[in-house]
């Protein structure tokens, strides 16, 4: 969800002074004391766009505070407070209470406090707002991708897409499936436990919320570098693979998983800790001075889709 | 726009452990370092509830900024940054360029830096989270409200309101009274100045968004004591007092002025401050131990109408 800033960046090229960063990556940093930065995150879920009117409350209230926790982690941050600005057309209690719960348990999961927010009148909008604190040394930026560095990627790709799909009714898959692929889009389910094992061996990251293609192309774009992409690497769930929507992995978007980069050399060490760990952390290609962007199947390049914004996504 | 965040504040009573101070004030306070704490603020304005549609777009977006940098004043705080949270229906670059223009007219007027933010589709509305910066010394809490503190309020009340009123053509103004208590409403200028001069005398402060009584009242909450105020010293504009639209003042909201209480101690050097730089600031009554909010007219009690939220006002 972040690629869309330009719109506003555009009209206007202030330089940071104070910041020590400012827009552009996951999250916002701030200098926190000697040692630690604030790293700060802010995204919203609006109905009818983000999820639909028939999502369980629970669910948007667990995913409004979560993809604003997959921001947090991507800059290898642990996240700390939250701000929460509603706004609903009146105020419905059964809601609130459903929503608060899947808020909550969020909150909970990644022990987080919340510390304030604002309730409004109007369509029905989640803000989130994060804050998170990182050691200014381990700090993950989107432009610190090293040329040769192995591309790392958590979990499975392509299973919000596809619980989006089947809500619209333009796939339909076995029961299980469905479940799983709904749950995916409505609760994603975050690795900070992974992240937090490899992290400090990491040079960049970015979380999956555009697609994996488009995410890591603000990787390779804010590290001038490109990337060699092997397909068959690439973590994608096995129903998907099976019917021939790989695209959904490649560019559905939600799957709020985490790409990652780290030196090769640090490549037996991260594969120590996966393999200690029961990890689901696959190496899905490196990073190239060659500018680009390919993904190989069999050694045969397949040909990419612009990556897209939000504004373009339906 | 806070009283309603009880909505969900009922749904949880989490010990706060980490935060300095959590929901209830004008901002959440952190720590920031050994002698100054983080003020972090976030309101949301709403399309056809905050503003109407046909409002300029430059205005939407001095005020998205400004409701929150009342905020952060009204802590005693000096805002530093912001995060920008945008939804709306489609990408227009027009409206767009006048929002920026705006929203970074107003944070060139506060020396804010915008670090972040997040666009989305969606029916428009704006978020915006400020951080500011307090020595923990002088930050002016509701709850420190002392029993024969003087109470103090800037600017004058009720513009805003009457501005809603003549758009929504339920009062008719004479010109110059139109076009001023529009911009009261849609450009809100803030009296950071005047807050800073005095600041330092005062030991507890609120920003006017709900209006006069609504948000005296919060302060006499959360300090649990009670305020007498003589109706004739309330800061109210002439033409509204002259065609006896003076609910205007006192239940309108949407002024973003600030009331301030300070021991009466300090009341001669507050005064000396106002005269010597001409400050637009008016002692309105006391705070009293009794737990009641009276306002009085040449001896006479005022009744009261009870105070408002968000969601009851329209």
């Amino acid at each position: 969800m972040h690629i869309e800033f330009e719109i506003i960046e555009k009209f206007f090229s202030k330089k940071k002074i104070k910041a020590y960063k400012g827009i552009g990556d996951d999250a916002a940093l701030l200098k926190k004391d000697d040692n630690n930065l604030w790293a700060i995150s802010t995204d919203t879920l609006n109905e009818k766009v983000h999820f639909e009117t028939t999502t369980d409350a629970y669910k948007i209230g667990w995913k409004a505070m979560a993809v604003n926790v997959s921001d947090i982690l991507a800059m290898g941050a642990s996240p700390m407070f939250a701000l929460l600005a509603i706004a609903m057309p009146k105020p419905n209690n059964n809601w609130l209470k459903q929503f608060s719960k899947g808020f909550f348990d969020c909150c909970k999961e990644f022990n987080i406090e919340l510390i304030g927010g604002d309730t409004s009148r109007g369509p029905l909008s989640i803000n989130v707002t994060v804050l998170g604190d990182v050691n200014k040394n381990s700090v993950l930026l989107r432009s610190n991708a090293k040329i040769e560095d192995d591309i790392w990627v958590t979990g499975d790709l392509g299973l919000a897409a596809l619980g989006l799909k089947i809500i619209k009714k333009k796939i339909e898959a076995p029961n299980v499936i469905t479940k799983k692929s709904i749950n995916a889009l409505e609760e994603p389910k975050l690795n900070q436990f992974s992240i937090d094992k490899i992290k400090s061996f990491c040079n960049s990251a970015i979380d999956i919320s555009d697609g994996f293609v488009a995410d890591l192309s603000h990787i390779l774009k804010a590290s001038k570098v490109g990337a060699s992409i092997n397909f068959k690497d690439i973590p994608i769930d096995k129903w998907i693979k099976k019917t021939g929507h790989e695209d959904l992995a490649l560019y559905g978007g939600d799957d709020y998983q985490t790409i990652l980069t780290a030196s090769k050399k640090m490549r037996s060490k991260i594969e120590k800790l996966i393999h200690k760990n029961n990890l689901n952390i696959s190496r899905v290609g490196i990073i190239t001075k060659d500018k680009k962007l390919r993904i190989s199947d069999n050694g045969k390049e397949i040909k990419l889709k612009k990556g897209f914004t939000h504004f373009e996504k339906k």
